[in-house]
């Protein structure tokens, strides 16, 4: 017990792996640079593994608490510096899509279809074959 | 707050998609159809959004308490009728392993390298670049 290796806390920011329960608060940012929200979860397709949609936590629009916004993975650039990701829509998009504060929706393939859509990129298949 | 949709409940066995916030306790089983464990974490590539790693919770081996194993996601099958993965290396092998108990070690290229070395899989560069 009192035997520590160096862990986590010291070699995170220059290591590209990220622990999926690590995930939440990971930084998100505007092209200029302004802090726009972070990671709350990333949408993991269970049999490839990758990452196909990014759900943001922003908070504070209006005067409301917290609210979560599905983003296509694809939009979101990781920054080493910033050891964050970039996101390079327009943040009156991003207020407009797709969200929810108290009730999380089913993440079938009928709302991933409507977020794919929004963000004008292509439809991502999840039929489990 | 008193209306609410059909959540993640109900949808998720049938769901391709998986939360990385849902990720720990995913079961895995050996290709007999025998459990084996869970999945603790999926280690993913900031970048690429990939799962590079799955670090697998193991329990009871020799009576001592729970021990993680990385293990290449390349060797998961996701199986949809479990809804869960299938490991199709021996026990033995695994059990033979890099793993940890108490100290999750910086999992940075050196020891990429290993785990991918013992399970005799590609190495996975991990530069950040």
């Amino acid at each position: 017990m009192t035997d520590s290796n160096d862990t986590t806390v010291g070699a995170e920011p220059t290591n590209l792996l990220l622990a999926s329960n690590k995930v939440d608060g990971t930084k998100v940012a505007t092209r200029d640079g302004d802090a726009l929200g972070s990671v709350y979860s990333l949408m993991i397709n269970k049999r490839t593994g990758g990452s196909t949609f990014a759900v943001l936590s922003l908070g504070g629009f209006l005067g409301i608490g917290k609210s979560y916004y599905p983003l296509p993975f694809e939009l979101l650039s990781y920054d080493h510096v910033a050891d964050g990701y970039v996101v390079t829509i327009d943040r009156r998009l991003l207020e407009g899509g797709p969200s929810w504060s108290n009730n999380a929706p089913d993440f079938n393939q009928a709302y991933a279809d409507r977020v794919s859509s929004y963000y004008g990129v292509s439809p991502v298949d999840l039929s489990v074959v």
